[in-house]
């Protein structure tokens, strides 16, 4: 792993979710800036001494000279080192597990992307709601034609957490986040519009056409937006409609993805994320429950208990992890992945999240409103 | 009452509502195209033979000459004869009390509401939505500040029972709303997403500054839109989104509302219009519920039975219907109405509405999108 | 009517629930304990002088003079007094609507349902919820054999507006509740305990065999029960389990019934009441919608608007009143009553309650818990 | 480990749970009867050889020999072998973590509570509701007063998964837990009543005067009970009612605890553990959600993730391990162990669990109700 030490949330996440199956182990990082700090906090984490590096380039020398080498490395560092690591681990011959989003401006994402095809190294990116067992549900649901051909998407992700500037209260998770030398141009949109965007493609198999967006800032002094309006008009004519907000009181993690068809919708809310709502012509609602006897391979295998037994955010991490294991294990082993190891957020999806907010920024500093059909779809 | 005869559904609605709370007497009317069904549905209705009239002229004229005249006249006519009806009306001094659309066009709306200040006559129009309590509570709220400012606005008005093209087989209620000469220039903008813009206004108080909207039709030869989304903006600057659907599997009749501000939200749903949520800074979502000790006197007034006993449609069309009654009494009394005589949706929330319509249009039959401020706000 | 005046929460109920369908015009009266006071409230009502009463014996001698006698009375006098009420307008010929319970003892309950057998006068009892269109879907679902043979019950009632000594703080409606007296032995069981019972027993169509109960009095000074817990066993096999409370701080009018067959179960919250919530075997879970398609005529029949317009609690009531105008009525053709007329709760209900009460306090009474076998079943 | 191989359910998640917050590594086992697909099951979990046992006699043996013998060992057997195994590794010093129920008798769980008194030794009680962090969020604001002495407490436990005769049809999870040698006397009173009873005990603070119970086989040919329903009194006036099911079809996994006393009420519900139901006297229901800012450290030390990142079942499981970590910690440093080590489910909880069981088949195989005080409370 590089970044993700002391006090960083994310980096904490990201272990929980590869220990969690048995899936990884974690046996060398440079966690920290301060290498100092770094190779502490590998130790706290039972690191062997010579793996506790001081920077991702120690890393990269050290690793590459053992026999046991890591299988991959997670890149868990603010948003516009994503780009320079990735790239100097690739070249090395590493597997990369990336945070979204891929990278901070989109000339680094198509380079980044275009690397991997070139490399055939693996980049996976955490999109972690597309890790969620009935969200899997929904999108082989879909895929089997379960509710027809698609008509409109709603799809939202609104946060509270924002709503004031605690940004210059000392919450450095807020700072950089509204920092565009750091976050990119994109404030809430980046932030998280991201993940709904690429959630309500990843159930829904539709690619964009085009787009046109509103963005607000509600927070004075705030440098980007914290409220997102975006209409979608995807290819083959289905709408979409997009609202992503850090100021939405109320709204402690509210993604919400609704995909209406010409048979029947899905409906699923993240909170209560082992439930599947179909609702199918006859009028006559469905809760269809994680576990429960008629649901795909694709959703079994993501849980790890009988229903009614809730699953969450973690389990949802961790089936990523246990995905890219499988897609690693299986290249190496050349062989077809197995159902965990497909489906899995990569690189070009990360790709296609950062020209989604490039065209959405630009659709919002045009005067006049405009469709815009963003470079990678 | 004029229309609404035998078969109508809306005006057994307008009678039920009208009823319930004996606020009214049913004592004429001029019940349906067909003078002589027409009578025949106004004598199965107890009303006297002599009131009940062929057609609306018949009814002016003969009402006019009594000295027991008709209070008012409820139209529930098909949209494009609102206007002709309501000004003959009203031409002869009566009252009105007209369902929505308040007409088909934007020229007679704005003749209609000319006429109503001109002439001094009532004419309130039946936005049912805001005669829910809880409705009325969380416009109190608002206007008390307990929300602070507001940022942005989400609101939908989905339905499902359009999404199959039963206009073409035989469905009357789908047959004139799919028909541009009998429905005006919106399909579910104009039937639903007029309610969904009118309940955001009168919840918040907010004034349109402007617009931009994407329509589609999904249903195979059917003439207007089905689905709708607009992007609007308040003046003030907070933000609102608006999507209005027929097509939407899974969807009763799902009128939802969220209104963010700076330091809390509220969120009503119509299919549980009992309760309103109220979310505060603190985090703790708190569930207000109608009756509640709490509780406004505009909502209390609204209310017949203690918490937990829900009312639901009919109660909040009779609440209109109750607060019409109010109105006109007061205003016969020369003094200032009652709670439930004020803040009642009237000609110009029907003419807004309309405008809203014609904006929305335009703005979908621009090639590119634009910004449009309606001609009534 | 008899009783309900000036200030009586149920008489208006009973008022509203009448006049929403239009089925029953109120003609005549004797509202108060005070003749004048009621004569006063007649007037307001509308009434003719000549028909607003003194009392209940001055109605029965004035109505019986009439060619155009009242169809029925309603009582909605204080518990105690419902017997010799009813007693007297049976014997004169007239037609009762009883507020529940049917009395105050259950010698009064034998005497007045041998009565109604003797006579053939027409005596409903307003058991409320089982006037709910989804209460009749399940009932009939049941019937069907839609969940197979029925194993298990769960009901409750709980309340929560008396969890503070209100009565003795200047409110009526407590302070007869838990007057011994007025209400009779039970307190909470006989409330709202007995409507629990009936729900349960309505849906299900089982009968009894024994139950053994255990009450409990939380509020310092109250003479009743605030608090029941009853455990049955119904005659086949299946068991119930039955919570009624008055002090259950959180619910407003919590009735919830859960019916658990070999073959699936139903679940209805009457805070909810447009939504049966139906298990199948497969694990699927279905919610059923007031309106839906495939809804039966008896629940179709009680329902005035489409799915996703709440109708709750006073239509419910009118249901019961409908119900009642289509029994009399049919009775009077001389022909099998609607569906509506059908499925009415009538004395025989208003016995099976007075005796469950007994039953309960009676085993409450007893030193060891012990079943007991209710003297009408 | 002991117990919990190939195959094995609960064996799983217990390794998940120690797993997932890095408290605890799983060096040894004896995880099968028979010893050499246990010695290749513990291979396949990362074990080293020595260290894969055939019994749990030899994992004594060995363990005792080595410096750096295990910490604890988790017992995931039958029922009936907790004793005897429980037994031998607290006479060789180990500490233990058991399976509900403590034993499969009376005996036995008294023995072993005694014998945990006497040695000192660490013996924890997977009792897993109690991990949940809104759990402890009830159990530390009822300790504060903040819904007053408490009144009634209604708990249950209904899953459907046992609906049908599979224990005939070879599901083997069920079969042990139809077969009284295996699973002791209770049936679903023994299995998930248990899990109810604890919870209301550990909430409330609450202990048991008596109880009287009603316990029915649904499934033909069943030998235990598979509903149960149980009154009963608490010292210091409070009552309750507790209903276990394994027939009731459309429940999941649905534990339900409701609390109500003189001033407030809390509600929680398993399938959506994350929040926590508050309604104090003044009728505003509040949500209490974890990792919101008031929540106390009881429950933050027990989350991870911010409010609206749903954690579920296994995190709940996962605390419980981190807390069996904590304590025997502390007592190792000789100090008080933090929050995680407190408020554990423990060896006398377990015993209560066996009493409680044991008295409410006593109860039902009595010919009359009777109130029964269990041996342990």
């Amino acid at each position: 792993m590089v970044g993700g030490g002391e006090g960083a949330y994310i980096g904490n996440i990201h272990r929980i979710a590869a220990r969690l199956d048995n899936a990884w182990d974690l046996v060398a990082g440079a966690f920290d800036v301060d290498p100092q700090k770094g190779r502490a906090f590998a130790l706290s984490q039972g690191i062997a001494e010579d793996r506790a590096y001081g920077d991702y380039t120690a890393l990269i020398a050290g690793e590459t000279l053992r026999q046991d080498r890591v299988d991959a490395v997670a890149i868990c560092t603010p948003n516009f080192t994503h780009y320079p690591i990735a790239k100097a681990l690739m070249e090395a011959g590493f597997d990369v597990i990336c945070e979204k989003p891929l990278t901070a401006t989109l000339e680094d994402a198509i380079a980044l992307e275009e690397l991997t095809r070139v490399s055939g190294r693996f980049v996976g990116v955490t999109y972690t709601y597309s890790g969620y067992p009935m969200v899997h549900e929904a999108r082989v649901r879909v895929a089997n034609g379960e509710i027809g051909k698609i008509r409109t998407v709603q799809v939202e992700y609104p946060l509270e957490w924002m709503a004031t500037a605690i940004e210059s209260q000392g919450n450095a998770q807020a700072a950089w986040r509204t920092d565009p030398t750091k976050n990119g141009r994109g404030g809430s949109i980046g932030d998280i519009g991201t993940h709904a965007y690429h959630l309500a493609g990843f159930v829904t198999g539709l690619k964009l056409d085009c787009l046109t967006a509103d963005l607000a800032t509600f927070v004075d002094g705030r440098a980007l937006d914290d409220n997102a309006h975006v209409m979608m008009r995807y290819q083959g004519g289905a709408r979409g409609l997009l609202w992503s907000s850090q100021v939405a009181l109320g709204n402690s993690n509210g993604v919400r993805l609704r995909v209406f068809g010409e048979t029947g919708s899905f409906q699923w809310f993240q909170e209560q994320p082992n439930e599947l709502v179909y609702a199918p012509l006859d009028g006559r609602v469905q809760i269809i429950k994680r576990g429960a006897g008629d649901v795909s391979e694709d959703a079994r295998q993501r849980s790890r208990t009988p229903p009614g037994h809730p699953e969450g955010y973690l389990e949802a991490f961790a089936n990523l992890y246990a995905g890219f294991a499988e897609a690693i294990r299986a290249r190496r082993e050349n062989r077809a992945p197995g159902v965990l190891g497909q489906n899995l957020p990569m690189a070009h999806d990360g790709l296609k999240g950062v020209a989604f907010v490039e065209a959405v920024v630009d659709c919002a500093e045009s005067e006049t409103p405009i469709w815009i059909t963003p470079v990678a779809i």
